[in-house]
């Protein structure tokens, strides 16, 4: 069913990608691999994020956004469970208002989803501090998830710096099946691609096979390809982009992108719709797919319906049209989360509101909620089907559940019989969805930025601290092993969303967290070298830093005096990140040297900056094992520049 | 406008009060004051309070429970920040399952409110393991509030033992002019009668006045009677009642109830419903009413509109027609609860749900949620208005907040101008509201009992632990003052719900909370003096145990070694959970004894088992000062007994 093809390398016609780059290219060349900046066009905040960057934005003085359109979301935090959220809620409604940013006030709906509904433009750039950021992706946009900082510099005007991506083609061919939809599409990237070894590159969608797919569907398979680790995936903007556009009342932001037809690719790979099945992410990876009807008939205790990858108007229409007249099953908590409230009013108007609660659905706000693990956590031990994008361990809120990703679908079939059922097998015909020829529009949750901005005086509550300093990188560092770790340590393992996110603007507190999930007492560790004037010193295997964008991941380290993280590979936000706040993001030149550290190593790195200066590698003397070993790194100049300065606001306020 | 009128003391015709206990009564005879035992037709629990509860009914080893009805509600902890509530909700489904109860799923609404909907019955008892229980006095019932171990032992068969109390006459004159309604009627009660000083008292609502309400709005008054502390207050059963259980389709549960017209009652007081204004409950007590036109201007950062207070369907469907066309004030956070499902579904095809979202409202699930400070915090010195029942200092989970209790008309009013706003003052014509013939029902979430009882496995996660034992009381109290309190303390000061109450389970854990919000120290010093070998002594001023039922206000500070409260006076439900659990309330006899002592003073407390078996009242020795002061009980033989085993669990198993 599946064919790799490895192109050659002749020069043809360009990518959408190349074309949509290049119309943005600041500095740099488009050549894969090589450092380039692009001007943005329009960025994204949410509120668990959003905080820090607007306080970083704040440092850098400037008295407006220079993006076209600049949007703070407030999505994450919306339980409030203490005053911290709404203190942050209140901090960006005030920052909004004196810097030309729109505001979306809690229950207006999910980043991604009002984004795309709202604002996503095809052929423009959207930079996010979102790792979801790539859900534009569904209307031709380029959008790229990033951490706050670098979101902030991009509000004050500066390009956004990245490594040019290889474009890997994703051909689909054919037409979905009955019972298969988006999400099975985006877990079979995931089965071909998974989640690691893919940084650095892009995928863009083709094939006969995208014009039966709406704009919704094309944004669920843009969403998870985060999941993978590409930078960002993309659709042509085509007849059924212009529609959605129409239906949301801004066709006037349509226009026609797609590739050349004579494109180069760097991989090419075809998936055929019409064989697709019903798949589903296993425990506790989004990339440990399998077919629905291999793990059929597990006993399920929960199903939640939402979050930015499914949660649009037809994503809760079908689960409304499968429950319409079924009761929920004793055994399961039924859950479902209205992405927006163009989706909820809708739904409330035409009936499957009620269908849904009919069913037995509870109804939680329009947010991310249980997708980051701030409600709804399962029981011990719970079995949980979830139409999200991430199942990572813990990241419910309870550790020993274990977390499917399903499609809609196959979630609406666990509600009707409590287990992991193929929807196929229903004796239901499957329903049809006709989208809309006009969502109803309703802007009045947003709020704009004031007439006088010079009026606005900013709100900080006791919540809201200063964002923390750093030192510049120090001649050598002389350290501990803190902690080492395996593969694929995503940032919430780094530091957990959840509960604990109602601190992400307290960074002392926050830091008390780090590692939590996999070793609580890391921070005191941490604390305790870091008071006897030693650098904590990270040792990871492949792809550290999946998941979340979230620079806390970065921050949290820098304030227990992490210098450096040694590592197999690392993911892309994660390792700008690292260097954005001056942590050194440092690769095994043989990985096989991972095996001989352990924990409590002492480890000297002696000349960090003159030979990161000169771009050698670095040396690392094991002072506990008696042993050498040496690292490399990625970095571009300006990255090199930023991390011996200690980070990116150390580094702009040295070249101001 | 208010006239007192203390009535004599001539026999004459029966209160509805008489009548009901009466027919109810176990032993004891009817005389104010006296103490009785009641048959309890009815029980109904909460989570928070039911797990509690049902580990102590498991332990008494009944096979099924005796009652006519039990219903255990889940509708307190369904933020589910964490694996604790989840599995308790499992094991109160489990437990339902086994012993004969009926289980109301998380998401089909309050309890109090679907209790009134589909169960609640003129002329029975209820017992409910949640203070606001006496909202079953809108149609008729006595609904009283009790400790979960008194609940307990009401579904073993037992019957239900308090102080036959004294009926107080509210004559309802005249009828609501528009924009005032039964969250004003009540809070007049409240200026009146005040937080304190009705313990043993009912609240019997006459007069013509009372036709003009339908049964939600009697249930709104029934509701916060708890406010005032009564025992519970009564509405008649009357044609109102009649057409509100025809229109849940249980006109069967009809029965015509009134007071006889030469009714004694021990006090009247009469209030001309065409004379109230719009009230206000400032903070931080039920009890601090003033006229919204005295604090109308103060800007609103939130307001809250659910609780089993005003969640009903004419309480979302006057908010919803107010703010019809109107758009939410940008700084106003505005939440939605509704109360029940039936209530969600109904406003979800009349419309009315649509209409809430698009003025701005945010939809919290069906459930208690930010009544107890579990969700929707404000931001810190957030002025909040909230139509529930109570606004206690942090109980909305921000100490620095001021919470404001008002009708649903003046919050929505409060919605659209952003300040509290007399609504009265808004350009709209007043609502009206017609009560449907029909009320939309669906059973679907509750869970009825299995048909075969003995193959339910009981789930027991990590969080539920086993109800913690305690000693005799011992033959002297030897201790220390561990805390000195002021007046009016409440359970929520004691025991601290919020994000708190998911350790309702775990008492070691819990217990670590124990005066959290007035002095976070305090269990520290009490676990300290217990491995001291001393008791732990608590003194406090007027009304001690204000507010919620929760027993682990008594639990909790039992584990931690408290023997003995000595105050000036105390609630009936928070005295009765203290005797339960061997905690010894005991009275100054003189008040000014309060003054001359100090925390940390050591006390004791000679011959208290040989003396409360006699009957006599106790010697305080001051050991630090060197004095001594008289304390007196008001303690039935039975509670004694229980005191003297060390708590009702002991005695049980003392009498098997």
């Amino acid at each position: 069913m599946l064919k790799f093809k490895k192109t050659g390398v002749i020069k043809m016609g360009k990518t959408l990608t190349q074309k949509i780059l290049e119309a943005h290219l600041v500095s740099g060349k488009y050549k894969p691999g090589e450092e380039i900046a692009i001007a943005i066009d329009q960025t994204l905040t949410q509120d668990a994020t959003g905080t820090m960057c607007y306080l970083q934005f704040e440092a850098m003085g400037i008295p407006r956004v220079k993006t076209k359109l600049s949007v703070s979301y407030i999505d994450h935090n919306t339980i409030q469970a203490g005053f911290e959220n709404p203190d942050d809620h209140k901090y960006l409604q005030t920052i909004a208002a004196k810097y030309g940013i729109i505001l979306s006030r809690a229950g207006n709906g999910i980043c991604h989803q009002v984004h795309l509904e709202r604002f996503a433009k095809p052929g423009e750039t959207l930079l996010g501090s979102d790792s979801h950021t790539p859900t534009a992706g569904g209307v031709g946009m380029v959008g790229i998830g990033a951490g706050g900082l670098d979101v902030a510099v991009a509000m004050a005007g500066g390009p956004f710096c990245m490594v040019c991506p290889k474009v890997i083609r994703v051909n689909l061919r054919g037409k979905l099946p009955p019972w298969v939809s988006a999400k099975d599409v985006v877990l079979k990237v995931l089965e071909i691609f998974g989640t690691k070894g893919n940084v650095g590159c892009v995928f863009e969608y083709t094939g006969e096979g995208v014009k039966y797919l709406t704009v919704p569907e094309r944004a669920t398979i843009t969403n998870m390809g985060a999941e993978c680790g590409v930078t960002f995936s993309i659709f042509p903007s085509d007849e059924n982009t212009r529609k959605f556009l129409r239906a949301q009342a801004r066709e006037i932001n349509w226009t026609s992108l797609s590739p050349d037809e004579d494109a180069h690719y760097d991989k090419e790979v075809e998936i055929n719709l019409s064989e697709l099945v019903p798949l589903i992410a296993c425990p506790h990876s989004p990339g440990n797919v399998k077919k629905v009807e291999e793990v059929a008939g597990i006993s399920v205790d929960q199903v939640c319906i939402g979050s930015c990858t499914n949660s649009s108007y037809r994503d809760l229409m079908i689960v409304a049209q499968i429950l319409d007249g079924k009761k929920c099953h004793p055994d399961v908590s039924f859950v479902v989360a209205p992405g927006s409230r163009q989706v909820l009013r809708m739904l409330a108007k035409n009936g499957a509101l009620d269908k849904l609660v009919a069913a037995g659905a509870r109804i939680a706000e329009c947010a991310c909620g249980f997708c980051i693990g701030n409600s709804q956590a399962p029981r011990s031990n719970g079995i949980s089907l979830r139409t999200i994008n991430r199942n990572f361990l813990g990241r419910c809120g309870t550790k020993t559940a274990q977390v499917y990703l399903v499609s809609p679908e196959t979630a609406a079939a666990a509600v009707i019989t409590g287990q992991i059922t193929d929807p196929r097998t229903l004796d239901i015909t499957y329903p049809e969805i006709e989208m809309p020829e006009q969502f109803l529009i309703d802007d009045a949750m947003f709020i704009h930025p004031a007439s006088e901005p010079e009026k606005i005086e900013i709100y900080r509550g006791p919540n809201i601290g200063e964002p923390p300093k750093n030192e510049p990188m120090p001649e050598k560092i002389e350290g501990v092993v803190t902690i080492k770790v395996g593969d694929e340590i995503t940032t919430d393992h780094i530091i957990p969303a959840g509960s604990r996110m109602k601190y992400r603007s307290n960074v002392p507190k926050y830091a008390e967290f780090v590692f939590e999930v996999i070793d609580p007492e890391f921070h005191k560790r941490a604390k305790t070298y870091k008071e006897q004037g030693k650098h904590n010193v990270i040792v990871s295997g492949l792809s550290y830093g999946q998941g979340s964008s979230r620079e806390h991941a970065a921050i949290c380290p820098m304030y227990l005096g992490v210098k450096a993280v040694i590592g197999k590979s690392f993911e892309r936000i994660h390792a700008a990140n690292l260097v954005n706040f001056g942590i050194a993001p440092l690769l095994f030149k043989n990985p096989a040297d991972y095996d001989a550290i352990e924990q409590g190593d002492e480890l000297e790195i002696p000349s960090i900056r003159e030979k990161i200066k000169a771009g050698e590698d670095l040396v690392v003397e094991n002072k506990t094992k008696g042993t050498k070993f040496e690292v490399t790194y990625q970095l571009s100049e300006r990255e090199k520049q930023i991390l011996l300065a200690g980070g990116t606001l150390a580094y702009m306020k040295g070249k101001a």
